[in-house]
């Protein structure tokens, strides 16, 4: 027909041709374009604007002109004068066809877009929320149509958004009539996985957020996101006040095996502590609690069970099972969020006994079924949370690696918190040592940093900090591949202290002292060990001699150099740029599962193809765990670690130590939002 | 085979060969036969036991002897010394075929008996509760078999009793695994639905229970029943204490109209008396409340909207739109019911604005979609609810009869209550009238009536009574048919009192003065007419000209004489005898829907099947209304009633009138619990 246009949608590159008249959306809808709208193509919510390339296009034949598109309408005009609208753009729910044209999609207006990003760290994720908000506008009943509102609402949801309602929350019948009259049957809903009718808003309304949180043993980390952008609106982190029963998990879950009768109270205080994220975080974006719409929450298995509410003694005791191993998800209320009446929760799945729901955020964020490639991925903690595989399989396990790497059983040990000493060098020729500490960007040699340090003072080593000192004493020389501290060089060095029978080495001389003990050096030597072992366990398994790609999550993984870590064997032979910090990668697929309904059935699919290896079943363990106490494992076995050793005595001269970055910045700056931001759980 | 035996299972008469061995419940299973088992065949709940019929039994070809079973198991042993087992009866779980066998399966071993009644009255229900219990034996986890609690329990109810769980109740989780463990991980499940894992108690367990709520205007019935015999355990009735908000629907409707800040207080009012209810019933069979598993609600539109907490000022306003027209399926504890936190609370489908759950229930219980003869279902209240029909097609409506009937507006007026006159006779030749009041069963010309009436007094005259008074009055020819009380006749009947222009009889001279006045009469004129209006706009739209049954339910139906109502000509003409009180039919519905849970789905799927006339919409309403003001509507058209009347008129000098029984005889005792039993909503 004559009057036909060609209209290519950018960047689909979808085309096809549509009678003179025919609205943009309407053409766009039937391509399968992806452009986003709220009202339903009704020039309220300004989601499907586009805009128009102009010129010829001879890869397309065609001509496209800004008055193809014909006039502004009346409603572009009402919708400019109340929102304004940017030069060029038009409402393509408005905006009628009259000649060929290149219509631009931007990617803001595309319903499956990426989600907005503040921070360049904070991975994108692709749109596709759980819950969407949807404005209708319906009829009236009278004497000839007298449907139950309920009724009235599903089908005008069914013909206008193509909906199948299949349940309703309970919240929203008390809402209902009043809602669609003050309204003028009018309104907007929030549907939940596009068949749960949550919740209705007299008239056009456009705001919905989510909350991801990742419930850590340490910490809390909360991210507020807008639902429809994916933007992070606020990022928050707490500690963990069960602290006070129990530094670590282990003490808690024996604080519970003691006093079965205070479970309760356990629960009762990280619900509160998560309730209070969640209206933090609020507060600090200006949301209303009532526009929060979906919680996602992650955490390690004991976390999530005494957060469900679940008694989780089990996980305590040989053969450590699972109470609950799949998603669950409930009435956020339920777990003590104040949110929106109608609000869900969702928890990822758990894993294993010691591979908890945090892991399953972990699979999410890395992917590593999504790749060829052979990837470990560990979370570093009380237990380490090991991952080996690719897109073919996955193991995962749990090392006992103990406190150690948290700073606990360290004789000088202690949170990461300003004062405590995060990086350590020695100098191999003079075998002193410079440091730096959480609170100051100096190093302990540069000038100011006694007065900086004054500020805070030094209080002691944290868990990054002791792996750095034993693996520089390595390096060193000072410290022997068995572990032993080498007393023989104590005249060299005067930092080497006698104690007892064997050597401390003096990192700090002020008040308090702060020493690298023998007994610390075995406490490292046992956790890595420990780390190596499990990760070799699923090598071994998987029938692999090396891996491809490491991923240390978690905020302690964050904050170790990879090549420390390789120093002293906590991790097996990889190239060392192929060493990556994942930062908090539990709460990152918290935010992937709020933000992408897919990727929770993804989840709930790959936790079962997970192959769960219990390292206290294997008989080898034990043997490749004592093999793994040397220092490092099995110095052949590193080459790409030699070759950067070699790279760097070579360069020695040129480049200091210490300007080698670790893979997280920690700063005094980032260590304050580092719960929300980055760190999170530890 | 020669090893073979012939067993034929009584009452189905299903039968099989089978080899020399084999247990008589899995023969039974093969077979289809209905056997119930609570612990899956180990001889624990003594539900499968049955019983051997002995001697020659030509029909099937076989001699069946008691030793063809086989001695009693060590299992059989067992459970005889721990529970008893009546003579001849054996456990189809344990005993073995040894030969030709008629085993008889008695009542109480079918899974799906009737329901066990002690009151005749009670409707039998074929057994399929909702929530069952069953038994399971599991392995305790080992170092290999770390499958979480959840998995396991819900991999042995597949394993050992072939079901699908879908969900599980998040109470269940706090409780699974201490519950496992107590019982060595020996426990007892209760599943909703056959899908829906609710609760877990260790050990084995053998009892659950169910609540049926009628929530009426002004009472409230509860009915706990056993959910595996369908006894009821305990019935009890209340007043609804939302009476003090109005006495009838409109008044609270309006009353939240006036007051939509209060509306919440309405809803905690009722729900507080169902909370109430529930532990009264719960107490009164010595139940404890966790041991009631599910609850079954039924209530007019309004009711139902308050106690879900919906605003129902809609109902009060064409036109009268409900919230909801669906099945509501919610935790009980929402409605503020104590019962077993995961037991949940199911109320029956509204129908229209004005045709509720009760009518639902109605539907249930009296079944008119069942038959092919032409039932008319009517619940008489403040609005009538009338449902036409058989099995093709089902007609619903509401009339607004006002409350007259309930004893509103009628000048002596009263509930029925105590010191009410509720049944009237007036003799045809002195004209002198006696009565009958509720608290008495004499009559009031019977000795020794003065003396039990001073105990109570006479208070007033409630709907049966006045209804009886008019039509009697009519009868007599002291009121015309136009309804004009004939003060022509005042020299006859002294009882006949002049009230300005109008008369009035006197029924009681005492004080207080109980008269019928013109007034009263042409209010009973206005309610009979708009029932009859209602009934006769149904059969119009249906296309019939007479029903082949009535049945009058509710409360009100149930003490109202059929002759008299078609005297007054409520009800169009149909044989007397086919003119039925149905009691309490929505709590009987309520009942049947918690023993039986097709029942459901059949209500369900039959409520959108019902045709909603809204009389407001249709022009012959009215004119059916003023038409049918006459008394009776037009009599040529009683035929039936004809006939009777001519009968009594023959017999009148062997058979006084007084006594031709109502439906429903109202005594003091009768009186006690008919909020429960029999009466439950007016």
């Amino acid at each position: 027909m004559a009057d036909d246009a060609l209209i290519v949608f950018l960047p689909s590159g979808r085309r096809g041709r549509f009678a003179a008249g025919t609205v943009v959306l309407q053409a766009a809808r039937e391509l399968g374009v992806d452009i986003d709208s709220v009202c339903g193509g009704r020039g309220i919510c300004g989601r499907c604007m586009v805009g128009v390339e102009t010129g010829e296009f001879p890869k397309f034949g065609i001509e496209s002109r800004c008055e193809h598109l014909g006039p502004m309408s009346a409603r572009e005009h009402r919708y400019q004068a109340r929102h304004g609208l940017a030069p060029g753009r038009r409402l393509a729910c408005a905006a009628r066809v009259l000649g060929n044209l290149l219509v631009d999609v931007p990617a803001e207006s595309q319903l499956h877009r990426q989600s907005v990003r503040k921070d360049p760290h904070e991975r994108p994720v692709r749109l596709d929320p759980v819950v969407r908000l949807h404005y209708i506008e319906l009829e009236g009943p009278g004497i000839h149509d007298q449907r139950s509102d309920l009724a009235r609402l599903e089908q005008g949801l069914a013909e206008q958004w193509g909906l199948e309602i299949h349940a309703y929350d309970r919240t929203l019948l008390a809402e209902l009539p009043l809602a669609l009259r003050e309204g003028d049957f009018k309104a907007t809903v929030a549907v939940r996985e596009g068949r749960l009718l949550m919740a209705i808003w007299p008239g056009f309304r456009d705001r919905a957020f989510g909350l991801a949180v990742d419930v850590g043993t340490t910490t809390l980390a909360g991210h507020l996101c807008d639902l429809a952008t994916g933007e992070v609106v606020a990022a928050i982190g707490v500690m963990n006040p069960q602290i006070r029963f129990g530094e670590d998990l282990i003490s808690r879950v024996s604080y519970i095996q003691r006093h079965p009768e205070r479970a309760t109270e356990l629960t009762a205080t990280v619900r509160r502590a998560v309730g209070k994220l969640a209206a933090a975080t609020a507060a600090e974006a200006g949301v209303e609690y009532r526009e929060i719409l979906e919680a996602v929450l992650v955490g390690n298995p004991v976390m999530h069970h005494i957060l469900l509410g679940i008694d989780p003694s089990q996980l305590g005791r040989a053969p450590f099972p699972l109470v609950i191993d799949r998603s669950v998800d409930l009435r956020a209320g339920r777990l003590g969020l104040k949110l929106h009446p109608a609000a869900r929760a969702y928890l990822l799945p758990c894993i294993a006994g010691h591979v908890g729901a945090d892991t399953a955020g972990m699979l999410l964020a890395e992917a590593p079924h999504a790749a060829h490639e052979m990837c470990l991925l560990v979370d570093v903690g009380t237990n380490a949370e090991i991952v080996l595989g690719n897109c073919e399989r996955l193991l995962a396990c749990s090392s006992p690696t103990g406190p150690a790497f948290e700073g606990a059983q360290i004789s000088c040990g202690q949170r990461a918190a300003p004062g405590a000493i995060e990086r350590v060098r020695v100098d191999p020729i003079t075998l002193l040592s410079r440091f730096k500490v959480i609170g100051s960007d100096r190093w302990s040699d540069e000038p100011g940093f006694a007065l900086e340090a004054a500020g805070f003072g030094i209080t002691g080593i944290c868990g990054s900090g002791i792996i750095e000192a034993v693996a520089e004493l390595f390096l060193a020389g000072l410290v022997l591949p068995s572990g032993l501290i080498d007393g023989s060089r104590a005249a060299e060095c005067a930092q080497l202290v006698r104690d007892g029978q064997v050597y401390s080495y003096r990192l700090h001389a002020g008040t308090p002292e702060i020493l690298v003990t023998q007994t610390d050096v075995r406490a490292i030597q046992l956790a890595k060990a420990a780390l190596y072992a499990g990760a070799r366990l699923l090598m071994d398994r998987m029938g692999v001699g090396s891996v491809d790609r490491i991923v240390l999550a978690g905020a302690f993984g964050s904050y170790i150099d990879p090549r420390h870590a390789m120093v002293l064997g906590m991790i097996p032979d990889c190239p060392l740029d192929r060493v990556l910090s994942a930062g908090n990668a539990a709460g990152a697929g918290a935010r992937i599962a709020l933000l992408n309904l897919a990727a929770r059935r993804e989840i709930e699919a790959l936790v079962r193809r997970v192959e769960k290896v219990e390292t206290a079943a294997v008989s080898s363990f034990q043997r490749e765990f004592v093999a793994a106490m040397k220092i490092p494992h099995a110095r052949d076995a590193f080459p790409h670690l030699d070759a950067a050793q070699d790279g760097r005595a070579r360069d020695a001269a040129h480049q200091p130590l210490g300007q080698s970055a670790p893979i997280a910045q920690r700063t005094t700056q980032t260590r304050k939002v580092a719960g929300a931001s980055d760190a999170g759980t530890r």
